[in-house]
C-alpha cells in the first residue's frame, strides 16, 4: 500500500454496492483473489478480525462446556454416504482427492463439506453411557463446498473458514436447549461486537440442514436491502444418532438413542461486518474487534516536534498499558491529512489528534471514525476516557443498522404486494404462509426472493388468515428477502 | 473412559516403546485412529495440548512483528512447478483434487503439502518498495503429505497441523537473523515449555528443504534412543525470490532481490512432549502446557465429607482466582484410588489430597506426578506455593530428559566405531565428516541411521582431522542418529 492512488475508495456504496465492497475488501489490505476462481487469500488485517472473532465465540463456548477437537480434512465416499441426506444435499458441491502421490486411491475421498458423517461415528464410538453425555465437540477449520458462482470475498467462495459445533445428548429437550443456547451465542456476537442486530428464526422446512429436524438462524439485513444468513443452528434430532449408531446406557440400564445438533458459524460474518458499517472513506469496524482501536496522529512543525511527539508518546503508553490496541503514527514522510485517510481507510474507530495545542491545554481531540465527530477531551483520565469513547462508537453503528433494520420490515397480503414491496424497497416482507414450498417458488421465480426464516416462537400466530401467496389457510409468518 | 479396565497402561515403555506410545495416546484420551490409513483424530484433550503450544509460539511471533493470514488450502499445479526443487521434492508426496462436483477440473490442485509457493507470488505482488519489508507471515493450518508408512499420532500421519512462516527481507543478514530468531523460539518452546532440552544445527546439504540454503533444526533425543526433528527454521537465499519475482526498490532507487525464509512446528512437537515424559502410568505434562494443573481430590468419610469437601472448594477457588487450571474431583461413585490413577494416567502434574487430617491441621497434601514426590504444604499461600510446585515438577522433568541427553552424545571415528555405538546405545554419535553424501549412505545401508544436524557454528572446527567414515579430510562435524 505504498502509492498515494491506492488509497481512495473511488466507488459508491450507495450507487455501485458490489464493486465498493470489492474495493474496500481489497484496499482496506483485507483480502486478495487467488489464482483459482472461487478461492481468496486472507490477509493479516483481515485474518486479524477473524481471530477476534474466534477469540470471542471460543471463549464463550468454553465457558458452556464445549471442548475443541479436530478431524481429517478428507472424508471417504463410504462415510459421506451413510446419511443419505447428507449425500443428497452435498453430493453436487464436493471436492474429490482421487490421487495420492502418484497412485490412484482405491476410495474417492471428500474434502469436508462439513463434518457430521465423520464426527458422528466417533461420538458413537465414544458415547457409552450416560455419564458421557452430554458431548459437545467444536473445530475450527476450512471447508470446501464446490459451488460454481461469482466469487465474493467472506460472502462465496468455494473454500471458507469457519466453526462447527457437534453435541450429542441424552434427550431433546436437553439437545433443543444446546440448539438455543448456541443461537444465542451468535446473535450476542453480531449484536454485541459486530454491532450488528440481527433476527432469530427458523428455515422453511424444504431449506433445512440436509436430515436436520429444525433448522434456526440468525438473519442480518444489509444495507443493499438482501439478507445475510449469520450463523445457523441445527436441531438434527435423532436421523443422526440412527444413521450413526449413538447409543448410550441410560440410567435404567436401557439402551438408549442419543439426540444430536450441530451449529456453524463462518467468515460470512466478516463480510456482514464489512458491508454493514463501511462507508464511501472504507473500513468501519465496531471497537470490540478492530486490530486497531486508536490511531494517534501528532502534528507538528519543526519547533513543536520535540514536545508534541513526547506528549503523544505518553498517551500511547497510558492507552497500552490499560489494554487498548493503539498505533502511534509518528512517520515522518507523511502528512497528517494522508494519515487521516489511510485510518480511515482501515476502518481505526477512533483517532486521537494532537498539535501543540492540544499539549498547551493537556487536551486530546478525539475523532470517532464513523461520522467524524470530533470532541475535546482532557489528557487527565484519557484510558478511562477512551472506553466511553468506543461504547459511543458501538452504539452509533448500532443505531444506524438498528434503524436500516426497523424501517425494512413491511407486510403484504398478496403476491403482488409481496413482489412490489421487495422490488421497490428490498428488505424483509412478512406474510403469512400456508407452508407450502409451492408458494416460496411463486415468488422466488418472479423476483429471487426466498423465505430466509420464519419466527421461532411456537405459539406465535401467523399474521393473517390467508396466505399472502395462494390465500389458503396460513399457518406461520414468512420472511421474504434477497439473500446472499 | 467409563469402564474401569480401560485405564491401566498395559504396555512397556522400557521394554515395547512403540505399543506403549500407541497405548498412552489413545488411553489419555489425546488422539483416536481415523478411518483412512495415515490420518488421526486429535480428541479434546490431545487438542488443549497442541492450543497451548499455539498460544504460546503465537505469542511469540506477534512480538516479533509476525502477522497471521491465511492462504488457500489447494495450489494449482502449475504454481507447484514454478519452483523446481519444490516439485521435486513434494511431487511423489501430494493428494491431487481432480474433481469438483459432478465435473472434472482443467487443472489438478494440490492439497498444500506446504505453501511456499502459493504464498511467495503474493509476498511478490504486495511488495513494491523496501518500505514494505520486512515483511513476515505465518499460517497455522493442516497440510497433507502422502507418505506410505505406518500410522503413529503425531508422529507420522498423512494430514496434520503446523505453522509455517514465511518472510521476506532487504538483505541476507537480516533474512538469516529472522531464521535464527524463529529458531531460537523453538527451542524456548521446547525447553520452557514442554521441558525437552534440544540441540541446535543445520541438515546437511542433501537433506535441506527443497531449494533452501540452509535448514536450520532444534532436534531432541527420545527415550528410545532415536532423534525428533522439532522444528525447522529455511534460510532460503533468493532462491525463491528469484522464481516468483519478489523483487523490491531499494532506498537508493534500484530494483532489488528479496531475500526469503520459511519456518515450521508441527504437532510432532505434542509426539516428542508426550513420548519424553510419560511413563508406565500414562501420560506426564510439564505445568505450562497441562489442561489441568491441579487435581482436588478429597477424602472423605461420611462424617467428614461436609468439612473435607468445604475445605478442598475453597482452595479451588483460590486456585482458580489466581489463575491456575484446576479440577476439583468430587465425584460420588469414585474412590480416591481410582481418581489417583485417573489423573495420572491423564498427566495432571501436581494432585493435592485433602482428608479430614488436612483441614484439621489447615494443611494440604501436595503430591508430584512425575516422582510421586509427596510434601505437606500450609493452607495458608497455597496459590503462591503451587507456583513453586509448578517450578519444581518443570525442572525434574527437564533434567531427566537432559541427563538422558547427555548421557547419549558420543564420539566415534570409525564406521565400525559408528555402527558399534549407535547400535549399542542409540543416541547421538559425532564424529568427523568431509561432507560427502556418501559416508552417510554408507551408514545409513548398515543401520537406518543419518546425519540428523552438522552443529550451527559456522567457525567450529570438526572434532578431528579425518571423516570418520571415509577417512578423507573432514570439514565438520555430523551427528548420526536414528531418527523419527
Amino acid at each position: 500500500m505504498s502509492d498515494e492512488q491506492d488509497l481512495g475508495i473511488t466507488e459508491s456504496k450507495e450507487h455501485s454496492p458490489g464493486e465498493w465492497y470489492a474495493e474496500v475488501v481489497q484496499k482496506a489490505g483485507l483480502a486478495d483473489y487467488a489464482p483459482m476462481g472461487g478461492f481468496i487469500v486472507t490477509r493479516p488485517r483481515g485474518y486479524a478480525l477473524w481471530e477476534s472473532i474466534q477469540d470471542h465465540l471460543d471463549g464463550w463456548f468454553k465457558d458452556t462446556g464445549v471442548t475443541n477437537a479436530y478431524f481429517p480434512l478428507f472424508i471417504p465416499e463410504s462415510y459421506l454416504e451413510r446419511e443419505k441426506d447428507i449425500v443428497e444435499g452435498f453430493d453436487p458441491e464436493v471436492a474429490w482427492v482421487t490421487q495420492g502421490g502418484h497412485d490412484e486411491l482405491e476410495e474417492r475421498l471428500a474434502v469436508r463439506p462439513t463434518s457430521e458423517s465423520i464426527i458422528a461415528p466417533f461420538i458413537a464410538k465414544w458415547t457409552r453411557s450416560y455419564r458421557d453425555l452430554p458431548m459437545r465437540l467444536n473445530q475450527w477449520c476450512s471447508v470446501v463446498r464446490w459451488e460454481a458462482t461469482e466469487t465474493k470475498p467472506f460472502f462465496r467462495t468455494k473454500e471458507f473458514l469457519w466453526q462447527e459445533g457437534h453435541t450429542a445428548h441424552e434427550d431433546g429437550d436437553e439437545a433443543w436447549e444446546e440448539t438455543m443456547t448456541r443461537l444465542d451465542q451468535y446473535e450476542r456476537l453480531y449484536e454485541d461486537v459486530l454491532a450488528i442486530p440481527v433476527l432469530r428464526g427458523r428455515k422453511p422446512p424444504h431449506d433445512k440442514f440436509p436430515g436436520a429436524d429444525t433448522t434456526t438462524t440468525v438473519e442480518a439485513l444489509m444495507p443493499d436491502g438482501k439478507s445475510v444468513q449469520g450463523g445457523t443452528s441445527h436441531y438434527l434430532g435423532q436421523s443422526f444418532a440412527e444413521a450413526f449408531d449413538i447409543t448410550f446406557v441410560d440410567e435404567d440400564e436401557e439402551e438408549s438413542v442419543a439426540h444430536t445438533t450441530s451449529w456453524g458459524l463462518s467468515w460470512r460474518a466478516l463480510g456482514a461486518l464489512i458491508m454493514t458499517h463501511s462507508d464511501d472513506q472504507g473500513l468501519v469496524l465496531p471497537p470490540a474487534v478492530a486490530p486497531t482501536q486508536v490511531a494517534i496522529v501528532p502534528i507538528w512543525q519543526e519547533d513543536t516536534k520535540e514536545e508534541v511527539l513526547d506528549y503523544a508518546e505518553r498517551i500511547a503508553e497510558e492507552l497500552e498499558a490499560a489494554g487498548v490496541s493503539v498505533e502511534l503514527d509518528d512517520r515522518d514522510e507523511r502528512n497528517p491529512g494522508f494519515k487521516f485517510n489511510e485510518h480511515e481507510l482501515n476502518g481505526v474507530p477512533v483517532r486521537f489528534e494532537i498539535g501543540p495545542n492540544e499539549v498547551e491545554d493537556e487536551r486530546v481531540t478525539v475523532v470517532h471514525r464513523p461520522d467524524g465527530e470530533s470532541v475535546e477531551a482532557d489528557r487527565d483520565g484519557i484510558a478511562d476516557a477512551v472506553e466511553d469513547h468506543f461504547e459511543d462508537v458501538h452504539d452509533k453503528l448500532y443505531a444506524a443498522a438498528e434503524e436500516n433494520l426497523e424501517e425494512n420490515v413491511r407486510e403484504a397480503h398478496s403476491p403482488e404486494d409481496i413482489l412490489g414491496t421487495i422490488g421497490r424497497y428490498g428488505g424483509y416482507v412478512k406474510t403469512p404462509w400456508c407452508g407450502d414450498e409451492a408458494c416460496e417458488t411463486a415468488i422466488k421465480e418472479e423476483i429471487a426472493a426466498e423465505i430466509v426464516m420464519t419466527p421461532l416462537d411456537d405459539d406465535a400466530e401467523p399474521i393473517g388468515d390467508d396466505c399472502g401467496v395462494c390465500g389458503d389457510e396460513a399457518v406461520e409468518t414468512a420472511y421474504f428477502a434477497k439473500s446472499y
